[in-house]
């Protein structure tokens, strides 16, 4: 597999324009023969397909259904078999949180307990997101030493803290047994180094005891998910890219964030924002990754309507991306969200890569098993950068 | 992927024979719709082909546009990710110059200092190659304790010089300070057991130095590409063949011997020369590589009409070769030479593997696109080797 140091060693930088455009959970199943991509009429990408090069991406290895993490770390060429993104960083993540190199951050679920201190409820009866932000507010005042320290709300019972400070360990034991009528764990040290880190999140965690002991059913925290953020490879660095990111949900912003993409202020949040952001901003960067969330949403609702709806909104706009003149422009997803199965799936997802120098294959029609018959076959989504950067010119040979 | 280690213990010696012929540069682009393959009328390939399987193959991985050097070791089967060759091995064997196990091979340039040793042309004006002859015989003069010293040209100011000895090291400093007016760096040792041959080369540059002093604008030279053979796997204790190269241009020889084939004898440098030797040597071997430059060069110049020509010519021979009725034949190329990039490129090439005992697929044509949708897919070049050895049933189970 291609090393990161040899492309960092082989990418130069070119005035050539990379557009990666990503339908979230693209890959369908049938309903009555016919995939949602294979519904919908989409006459823009079918015609640009004609000019492309087309293949299957199996976002991380054949048969793996992955979450956003790692679906993501592939698209942008990391293995994600070999990095992974702990559940407190994807949470932080989730909410764009600014993360810095050494946070440590926690996925905190508010629960109940009893005069005795015996779990109740380990959703403290999925209080209200409202409810959540004003506790969080109490929490992120608790003070000490050493720390610094950040409580956000997520979603209903779901918030996340973050603690700044010197050598924080993520090897720290989970709090939540798992169990209702058992006392909270211990955050304990799982190594010597993380002793003085466990300290300060038994202080953080009877202190947020003390404070939420009014409110109950919310009267408890349990924390999980200990994690720092993976020291991932820059665009810049790695690829001498000058990256922008294009996104409307937060936990996307914070993925691209976290590859060291700058996240570009959209004035709303439908696609035709983020294809007005695209063009306001293509002469400032040379990297733009375009996230379409609607997808993927659709297909977790089983909404097959809205998901077909989806793409044929999405192809409208393929005309002005086209104006824009991008030396290379790919079209893919992340991985599969069938409406049929309501959730994530491990089916490969199509990709379509336009580019003077490709390869013209013979696919004729944007769908799943028309790219699967494309000139780029089946291969992983790790493939996808370096293939974007030579058919941009970007990268130099390798070896004499 | 597959260890070498493992197909050494797999292979036994069989009298089947293997034809691996390979058209440098091979793969094209499409000038008005079709690509110099595509174009070339090549009636003898295109029948072949309907008795082959096809596929399209990786030199080194997706995106990678290879040197001769990496391309030639992925299709002997060699990780070229992990295997690299240097410049001075690189340039010694593009020369043909019998490289031994310890040997250490560098790069020279020539080039013009002023009175007070500063550097004013990084390439003496690009000397001709008769002069560059001329100081190479006489720096070969040079002699030194503990070394025998061989210096050889290449072409204008680019000369090469091999030191052999005991413990020599490659972990030497480059003396090109890569810019006018600074002074030639020293050969610094770049780890402790460096320091010895750091020396040496020291004493070598210095009597270079004096020799050349007459020779204005060659009054001095910058060396690079300080390296020792990489210790590549030889064909016949890897894979237990007796094998051949046929080639007329120097580089693919010394690349060959890297590997411990023998270098046959050519009455000339014409494809029909390099199918006589094949013929004439056809019952003492049992692998046969053969490499055809033209292609590659014709890619390189942008010349479409000739990379075409070339094309139609080798398809003559076709016919030819498989009279001798080769237990295995291979076509293919080492990398992607399209003429309207006039460079070697990333995109996969072309591959014909013909074989009773391949599995015939419906590829009709034998060019980029046709083999893409080949019975062997898209597959990487260190796949070919030991797909041959099976066709050619030199492999044995692995496991029981």
């Amino acid at each position: 597999m291609l090393n990161l140091n040899l492309l960092k060693r082989l990418t130069k930088t070119t005035p050539s324009k990379i557009i990666l455009l990503v339908m979230d959970g693209l890959g369908g199943l049938p309903i009555e023969g016919k995939t949602e991509l294979e519904h919908a009429s989409i006459p823009n990408l079918d015609s640009l397909v004609r000019k492309s090069i087309c293949g299957v991406v199996d976002p991380v290895s054949p048969g793996i259904t992955p979450g956003s993490g790692p679906a993501h770390l592939g698209l942008f060429g990391c293995d994600p078999l070999k990095y992974e993104i702990g559940r407190g960083v994807l949470e932080a993540t989730g909410i764009n949180f600014p993360l810095e190199k050494n946070d440590l951050a926690v996925r905190i679920n508010f629960a109940t307990i009893d005069k005795e201190g015996r779990i109740t409820d380990r959703r403290a009866g999925r209080i209200s997101t409202e409810l959540n932000e004003k506790l969080c507010q109490k929490l992120d005042k608790i003070s000490l030493e050493s720390v610094k320290i950040f409580v956000r709300p997520v979603k209903e019972h779901r918030a996340v803290v973050v603690f700044r400070g010197e050598n924080l360990s993520e090897k720290i034991a989970e709090t939540d047994p798992q169990k209702l009528g058992a006392l909270p764990l211990e955050p304990a040290p799982l190594s010597k180094e993380a002793e003085t880190t466990s300290k300060i999140i038994s202080k953080f965690v009877s202190e947020a005891k003390k404070i939420l002991s009014p409110h109950h059913p919310a009267n408890m925290i349990l924390l999980r998910g200990f994690s720092k953020p993976p020291s991932l490879p820059s665009f810049s660095q790695v690829y001498h890219l000058h990256p922008a990111a294009i996104a409307t949900y937060p936990m996307y912003k914070g993925l691209a964030r976290l590859f060291g993409m700058e996240i570009l202020d959209l004035k709303g949040t439908n696609i035709e924002d983020e294809i007005r952001a695209l063009e306001e901003n293509f002469n400032d960067y040379d990297f733009f990754f375009i996230h379409i969330k609607g997808t993927d949403s659709a297909g977790e609702d089983g909404d097959w309507k809205r998901k077909v709806q989806v793409i044929e909104n999405v192809d409208k706009f393929i005309p002005q991306i086209l104006k824009l003149n991008p030396d290379v422009f790919m079209v893919t997803g992340d991985h599969s969200t069938p409406s049929v199965l309501k959730s994530h799936s491990w089916h490969p997802v199509p990709l379509l890569l336009y580019s003077p120098t490709c390869r013209v294959d013979e696919v004729a029609k944007f769908s799943e098993n028309a790219c699967a018959k494309g000139g780029l076959g089946r291969m992983p989504a790790i493939d996808i950068m370096p293939l974007a950067l030579a058919h941009a010119q970007k990268l130099e040979k390798y070896g004499a």
